[in-house]
């Protein structure tokens, strides 16, 4: 699938890991500490999305990931949550980097170790490399180029899905029931229904969790582009299926169903659909 | 509150401290490595408390601390998840050792670092320590004697809610709303609609959450004894309230509100059973 863009640009794999592992750390001297949360969105409402925590912690993670990259790749677009877009949107042929500096800013500020520093790399509509790196327990997930692993701190294990197909079998993750309203919140049910368990909250490890066997589907939606992109080649160089509630990528976010095997990515779109 | 029985025994808190982390941390054998899950319930569906995965890492830890216990302790009783109780139930004026080897089983089996091992001590109705200790984080906090702390690596901080008293600034946490059926569901809707943030996930760290001030509100339904009796002591030393949906203290398990401050404690009293 990446052959045309590989043949253009080859991936720095190991560099551009150490850019975010080095970035992603700085959130560490604000996680579990006293911080200001500011709220995007101005309001006190407690609905989804309208109270959306950004810290400090935020805005160094992007700001030290984005210089880094556009030193290291000056042609190069970046693309991220707190200071956007560099570069004319969707360009042709152009790279663009992809950056949630801190995914799961609930999580983070919960005290939960379940958020992480998210980077894509896109050319048009490829996905060419996946990290998600989450700092307090130095896991590090990597599809990029020939690498498709999960650096697990003293050992390094290949990313595999656990190939599922049944949804009775199937443990599905959901970072928060609140993302799906009216009809949407009916057809996730039909899938909760059907699945053996399920579990909420998680964040971007839930992809990680399925990339690497724990868990066999993840459904979420009301997704960003960034939250979704930096993913998609950790899902499917381990082995599994991610798409909108269409079938298509989710390159601009909204749904994500994401399954451990394209028997179980079916069913799912089926209970979903029908 | 502890007055008396202290007088009689003077926990070692240390020493306690000290065998529960070693017992926790064997668990780490088979964490986030591929095992074999039973099914306590022998059925396969989907529904809460039917799916019940128990895996080695349960009785390894359970044994090795129930094993300490009885040796260090060898006229108190134990009281564990996996293998039950030593004496007569409920003996008036007998210590006894409530253990979970591991909390938050789900989280295990799925790869999420929210799981813990729990340590109660309990005197009739009284619960004179407690501790949870959460091995990958290497966090443990203690509530007995004269000690009331997390251990977070390389700092340690007292315990203390956030003190919030408004549900429209409570963060509230919930391990799963399917603890909740019918009516129950209902009564958490109105204290949900209320708060300014839930999030779900999270099972015995949720508890370490609220005593640390990272959130306000814990509200959970059918748990069981072993589930929730080591946590008391952790919510109490931190200035908080925990009770039942009774306003008493959950010492059979079943719910528990376990609030940041008696303020908010009766505001979520009130909306649960408005």
């Amino acid at each position: 699938m990446a052959g045309r863009a590989e043949a253009a640009f080859e991936i720095p794999v190991e560099e551009v890991t150490a850019l975010v592992r080095t970035a992603s750390e700085l959130a560490l001297e604000w996680f579990r500490r006293p911080l200001l949360i500011e709220n995007k969105a101005g309001g006190g409402d407690a609905a989804l999305g309208l109270f959306d925590p950004v810290t400090a912690a935020d805005r160094a993670v992007e700001d030290t990931l984005r210089a880094a990259l556009l030193e290291r790749f000056p042609r190069h677009q970046v693309y991220g949550e707190e200071r956007g877009r560099t570069g004319a949107p969707d360009a042709a042929g152009v790279y663009r980097w992809v950056i949630d500096p801190i995914d799961g800013t609930r999580a983070f500020v919960t005290g939960q170790p379940l958020w992480g520093t998210l980077l894509g790399l896109q050319c048009g509509d490829e996905v060419l490399g996946g990290w998600l790196h989450q700092p307090t327990s130095g896991h590090t997930y990597v599809a990029a180029g020939d690498t498709a692993v999960l650096h697990e701190g003293h050992r390094t294990v290949p990313l595999a899905t656990s190939g599922r197909t049944s949804p009775d079998q199937a443990v599905l993750l959901c970072t928060h029931p609140d993302m799906f309203v009216g009809a949407e919140s009916e057809a996730f049910e039909r899938v909760r229904r059907s699945v053996r368990m399920t579990r909420f909250g998680g964040d971007c490890l839930n992809y990680g969790f399925l990339a690497t066997g724990y868990a066999d589907l993840v459904i979420e939606a009301q997704l960003q582009p960034y939250d979704i992109i930096p993913l998609i080649p950790l899902v499917e160089r381990a082995g599994g299926i991610i798409t909108d509630r269409d079938g298509r990528r989710p390159l601009a976010g909204g749904w994500a169903i994401a399954a451990a095997s394209p028997e179980l990515h079916q069913a799912a779109l089926e209970l979903l659909n029908g």
